[in-house]
């Protein structure tokens, strides 16, 4: 089997499952306890924060561990709404559904309002549009994610929270795909909220955190007891929070390497489609300014796309039509519909990870090959 | 170190810490995605649905998963009051804080209402004033646990689901302290909602679920993907599932001689307590329907409440004064507070497992005795 879906989820590192069956050997203490099991707890839930706030350049007080991207985006949309009294969110129609689907609900039921930034045909957001939006709708909240789980495209965060600056507004960051293969240093970008997934960089699923600038806090969404300093409730995910730091070690640790790699894996992709796929092209800025990672084509018209993610499949391969969540479905991703990419042609996504290699990339390719021309 | 603090969370029985460890080998796929490594993570979490939902007598398609109990909890209480139109909440004031405040905050910003039940000294629910609030406001949702994570009180289900059931009211309970230590029938114990966190009966944390009967669902509380068909979203914590499912059939497996275990242990330590500790007095109705996992005492006035539970950990023993969300204060529970039980008096909460032995009991006793003795 060769997996090329790493968008939608990742193997384990092999020490990310050591280090949890050790903690779970070893550690079952309630971190809330005072007793001396729940210190071994407590002291291993702070030292994965410690860890995450240095590799993210912030304060370990500004980091809060969740059950993964999702949960953090929802509680982060609802805390600006609920707490910080914001009223307008500004956002794209390439988000996921967990900021879409927040935002939408927080305008229909609770009477805030939501504009949606223009984007071009290559899916990257018309920054003068969002200007005009801000301007509009000064102090509003601001979610764009870093890289488009679908396409790859990357945000221009620097710009972007430039205007979030100037108009006053709150800048949140879905930094899903991103987390743990860019280095990310969260002062320099500037967000004011960020959100990730250990099982994005090889880490556990069940597990992901949100970065909430100090003085940026909300009540939690998940109440109950007082855990993570009272902004998410629910007894901690110990063995998670630890596989996930773990997880963004090692990522920062061999990031240069990896990322050459998936540069190797990611060019010969292009260049070989290029050459023996001539009527494949590429959906979003792919030789542009995108995440090595994802690669997103439009097949010829004539394959059918339903039976292309099966045939694929048959052939060893792991590859979607889009985000996992709607693997199940061969209408068009919302992403590629709001780019206006044709659903006459069927749609896929290649995700590289580390271990990948060279000749599952030459494979893949010369698969697509032969079902293009049978 | 003796671990008598077990409603606060266990260890992960080895069986679990298993199975988990050699999912985190094999499993990787996204459960959404449809191609083989996809079906494998697929077929591990509907593998545990239907575990669970044979051993709760329910159908597989009430049963969701969730990041635990808190989060269940959260998600059923905010969807009554969103999607089901209920519009009055009646629980009392010995509920986890993780249904005390979400009702709070439904009533407090929705304007939704919310009636306490008078409990008495031994911390049972006057089903009287139930019926009488019931009367006053048909068509509620009632929320009353199984058993209290305090004092250990169980609750008298039918009872409560009859009440319901005359007055049109929905019946939520939260099982986190009951499940995996009782059998559970859900048709039986006639519930329209229930919650339960693996880590409370030896499995993991940051796994839990909850029990949504057949046509009282409501849009998911986190939002996003479809998963959990659309009940909750965010990739499934796969191996966190695939524990909790574990470690209920290993829970119901080992139940009848757990309990008889438990009951030894129980037994030895009230009998003890009475005989060594005549100025130690049980809180809560320990010695006539309580979980016999639970055991609350308040200790004599002259104890030093702030050292006792530190000296209690310096000679090795883990337990706790009452909760271990608010196990850092010592300003008295919530729950003790509202059966009048007098805070002059340190409590403690012992609270024991498969994994406890009568030595262990006896000597704890033994430094309790000491300790009221100095």
């Amino acid at each position: 089997m060769i997996y090329l879906d790493n968008a939608a989820t990742t193997p384990m590192r092999e020490e990310v499952i050591e280090t949890m069956h050790s903690c779970m050997k070893d550690v079952y203490g309630n971190p809330s306890s005072i007793h001396q099991a729940g210190r071994k707890a407590r002291v291993l839930v702070e030292r994965a924060r410690r860890i995450v706030s240095k590799k993210l350049n912030v304060s370990p007080s500004e980091i809060f561990f969740t059950s993964g991207g999702t949960e953090a985006n929802n509680a982060i949309l609802w805390g600006c709404y609920k707490d910080l009294g914001k009223k307008h969110f500004i956002t794209s129609p390439l988000e996921h559904p967990a900021v879409l689907h927040s935002v939408e609900s927080i305008a229909r039921y609770h009477n805030a309002g939501v504009s949606l930034i223009d984007i071009d045909s290559k899916g990257h957001v018309d920054l003068e549009h969002l200007e005009f939006l801000l301007k509009e709708n000064p102090g509003s909240v601001v979610s764009l994610m870093h890289a488009n789980n679908e396409i790859g495209n990357l945000m221009p965060m620097n710009a972007v929270s430039k205007l979030c600056r100037q108009f006053d507004a709150l800048f949140h960051s879905d930094m899903v795909q991103t987390m743990g293969k860019l280095h990310l240093d969260l002062q320099a970008l500037d967000v004011d909220f960020a959100v990730a997934s250990a099982h994005k960089f090889h880490g556990p699923k069940g597990a992901g955190l949100m970065f909430v600038r100090k003085g940026k806090s909300f009540r939690p969404w998940i109440m109950g007891g007082g855990q993570e300093r009272n902004m998410r409730a629910g007894t901690e995910n110990i063995y998670g929070i630890a596989g996930l730091a773990k997880a963004l070690e090692l990522a920062e640790d061999t990031m240069g390497m990896d990322q050459e790699h998936i540069n190797n894996l990611r060019g010969m992709f292009l260049q070989l489609v290029k050459e023996k796929l001539p009527d494949v092209s590429f959906n979003g800025d792919a030789e542009g300014s995108a995440l090595n990672t994802i690669v997103n084509l439009s097949l010829p018209e004539k394959i059918n796309s339903e039976m292309l993610l099966p045939n694929l499949d048959i052939a060893g391969f792991c590859v979607s039509s889009g985000s996992a969540c709607s693997s199940g479905s061969t209408t068009g991703s919302h992403v590629l519909t709001a780019m206006g990419v044709s659903d006459d042609r069927p749609s896929l996504r290649v995700s590289f990870s580390r271990f990948n290699t060279i000749e599952e990339v030459q494979n893949f390719v010369e698969v697509l090959r032969r079902l293009c021309h049978e």
